[in-house]
């Protein structure tokens, strides 16, 4: 057998539970050896699962165990910044969940560290390891369609997340839009220079509360000359529906499929097949190649993919959307 | 404006009046002179509509009439052959519906005449005149897909026909897979070697009592080697679907498509689309161009695409795989 | 046959000739009897082909013609004004293709005229009869995806106008853009309140001289509360390719396609379809019925579906959206 | 971690390999203990590649080791039957790749031996297991589509093996027809009663030598009345293409898909997109669900989805079909 990175969770949450579980059946080189969460209960359940690991009901105290020597970061966003200034400090290597954090200043305290120690550091922009995004890439790095010019992405949700979820995770742009303003800067291969964007409450009435909005059209416009448009949406009402196209000189690239079980129905009502039910099921692979490629990162000692600087790059531009959004007017960065 | 065919339809039924409707309104260099039908009502009341144009009760009377160059043969099929060699005998071009005849002799009756007066003679296989099937053709005649090896056709009607239309119709194979036989000569461009049907009644009880199925599948080899095979069936249950594939030895075609309205539904039930309803849709530009091909060769003297040999070939295989299908055995034409 | 409507046609270049020939073959109640262009050879070519019917070098002129019931203008913009004024004074029906103008002062000239005189005017909107469109229109009418949210739309033309066209075209908003804004308006059942255009030149580098870009996104704010969102590009590189998506809140509904010839073919390279070459080859049935939808409303006396205000209300955005572009501000209706 | 059955590999060839790699990698509860091959190299490499586990170049050898629980059978098919016996006789649970055998004689005798001992056997029809058919499956037998009245299926290789495989794979229906068969008989729920095969030898002269052919029709009958129709091809020339189709008496469900990296380019050549390109890429995923049904079976003691019988009868259908093919007349079984 290969040798393997010993690995310790941060949080034991949804997505925290999601990459133990890929660690432990999905990816030989990685050992899965302690589990942290503030609820004592999670990180306890989730360690008995995985074969009766350690636990800790503190992060830091698991940072201090001396064979771990990555961390993945899932715990909620507000305590991204002291995990990974205190894992960098102790020589650990990081993959966090996005957002790095709610500000562009957090990010920075937390990016000096990392880049001052050392460490390996990746985001957890999982589309870019979808194997229709990543091949659609390879395309376009090839020259398939010339130069790209014009970046489109809808992203629509099936149903909106919990209430108090929505409330604290930065709001549509920095939540959701996010990983589209990844993917617009990976396909153009430039930076974004100025952004509109016109959202509205059209579904979730409660969202006005907290000033929020729950469908939005973000416009970019790249240093390159380009131009970009992402929708985002809150509940489709339907599935999960994420589609990318990438224009180009030459031609255009369309990624997206709706279809989850892979048959067509044909009956007295139409033609018709089922959709992908949430980004869980779509990105599915995403998440054990993103997690495969932060471990061979380590084991290689190469930079990753997405690094911290795309998950602060991202932020910024999110952040632009939001104020745009808010008072109505373009924003130049 | 330019100069035009005077035309007669024999048969005001569905297919007359639909053939009255395309000349009058679509094809230019046609002029509707007279329509003809044994029950005099119907040839009185699509006279009308056609601008009081002269009507007949009798085929043999408007055959006489004078200015007539060419008829339209849209009767019930045991009267095609007399009206055939009268229309013929007269000096008139003739297009025929399909089948010329339920039998090889009456067929080979007919054509011996219109082959010694010399007039015109076109057999409405319209699928030939299908955009969708023309150009199949030419892909595969200006070798696209290398030499065609197989070919392979469904037809599902949406439901089986009036029963009382379906005892006379002659048959599954005569009736209806006789379209799918012609389009097999067509684009393999061979003739049939050997056939063999078998063929189930699965959906209407009642077509056990004139001993004909409803569901069967045809395969065929062809004289230059290749293979076919046929689906026909009187009911889907969903709508009508006919499609084509043609295999050759450096890619395949593949022809049809079930969609009608041309959008997409998506909702909680998933993602889906209408079909398309009948064959009057599916080939409503069909039966336009085969008439303006008619007319064409009427005014260029010109062989018409589809021919009375034709018409008898594809007759010929239909009554064979009739008989493959009772007897369970394969038959060499 | 039926009574007819007699028109003579103002504007004998590409679309002129389109709708002659459409009203000479498609529309059997309609009755072309005289032509008009400014270019001589060009008014008598296209008479001579219509069956040598009068011509004219002179709009006018030919308006006197007593027995002319109604015209179709297809005159360049610049003479559309004078053109309906002069027709509707003189009592004529009017059918314009758009834009009815290049100024909303000049258009509002003409609609005040029209509007003292009471004749019909139909703007040549013709994407609203579209099967695919309408029957999408239909659906969202009767509620089958809820209340609508969203309109979004893709206009790609294959390749740019020539340039001495493009130049005096009014610019991508007012000249393209304009038929994507009228289908906002028509699905949505909303004006719109505020608009915001981004928009580059990122193909033809011409078009810079004189103040147009050959891609652009507009942003649309309505109010009844949704949002829209419109691409627009001189440039596809692949072929015609215009789609719409209408997203409501209990589904969405997608139309566009972008196979003309409709076979697949496969070989060592993939699997392809071609594409809609041009908007003549996707919109010829709409023209057609957007015709027979004038027609029949002279001679029933009906308002169009598509009146000489939905032509005000399509420019006034789309000279918005023009601005917007230009100043990188949004725009309030 | 929770108790694993430990397994041995009998065949270290392409498909061993695959399966020795999908127990490391992708099936926790499984131990693979040994591997044997009688290429002893073939047999040292595996082993060394699964971290050093022991190896033999004696099948025979490897089924007298006592901690193995379970054997997989992927060594050539001539070997099937003595290797079944032995591991039975010795109480070890049987995973044996299709077909068991090439003689319904040589299946007999090991099926007896595997029933008289009461292990458990699961034959490797891998298809069963694809998440597409599995779900087409569910939604058959809880009667979305009706009764299933008629069975269709195309299978096309990209292209033809080996030629020396091709020789003793048993033929083009016993080597590759025999999952399409399996398919019919699972979907249907019913037996076969008649075979009508026709074949013929239009990509590979050299097949000719031995007797074999490259494309082939097989009708089939079944005992509750249905039909079906199966298409197998040695050479697409486009990629691997395997459809299944199922018609009900209440609609139908199509299951099969042509793309590989889920993305479309538009250039001006078309719309066009990839293909699959093997059966290796297709049933990536039925390959690990197959494994690890036999093993969850194995530790809860419970029959397989696909059990010796269903090896047996499948070729049962294929030895016929091949008869068919080569007398020229159908088959009752």
């Amino acid at each position: 057998m290969p040798k393997a990175v010993n690995i310790g969770i941060a949080g034991a949450g949804r997505i925290g539970q999601r990459h133990a579980k890929n660690l432990l059946t999905q990816i030989p080189n990685a050992h899965l050896v302690a589990v942290a969460d503030v609820e004592k209960k999670r990180a306890q359940e989730l360690a008995e699962k995985c074969g009766k690991i350690k636990w800790y009901d503190d992060y830091e105290k698991m940072l201090e165990q001396k064979d771990i020597e990555a961390v993945i970061i899932s715990a909620s966003t507000n305590v991204h910044k002291e995990i990974i200034i205190s894992a960098a400090s102790k020589g650990k290597h990081i993959f966090c969940e996005k957002p790095i954090a709610l500000t562009l200043e957090e990010t920075n305290e937390a990016l000096v560290v990392v880049q001052e120690v050392g460490v390996l550091m990746q985001v957890g922009f999982m589309r870019r390891f979808d194997p229709a995004l990543f091949s659609a890439k390879e395309e376009v790095d090839k020259g398939s369609i010339g130069k790209p010019l014009v970046f489109k992405a809808v992203s629509r949700d099936p149903e909106g997340p919990p209430l108090d979820y929505a409330q604290v995770s930065g709001g549509l742009f920095v939540d959701s839009a996010i990983h589209d303003i990844d993917l617009a800067r990976w396909f153009m291969g430039s930076e974004v220079e100025k952004v509109y964007a016109e959202g509205r409450v059209l579904i979730y009435p409660e969202y006005k509360e907290f000033g929020d909005v729950d469908v939005a059209f973000t416009t970019l416009t790249f240093k390159n000359g380009g131009l970009g448009s992402i929708e985002n949406s809150r509940r489709s009402g339907y599935g999960y529906d994420t589609r990318v196209e990438i224009v180009g000189s030459e031609g255009t690239l369309q990624v997206g499929y709706l279809r989850s079980r892979r048959f067509f129905r044909l009956n007295k009502s139409g033609v018709s097949h089922d959709v992908v039910p949430s980004w869980m099921e779509r990105f599915s692979g995403a998440f054990v190649h993103e997690l495969q490629h932060f471990v061979d990162c380590v084991m290689d000692n190469k930079t990753p993919l997405v690094t911290g600087i795309d998950g602060k790059k991202a932020l910024e531009i999110a952040l632009a959307a939001t104020k745009s959004c808010q008072k109505g007017i373009s924003i130049t960065l």
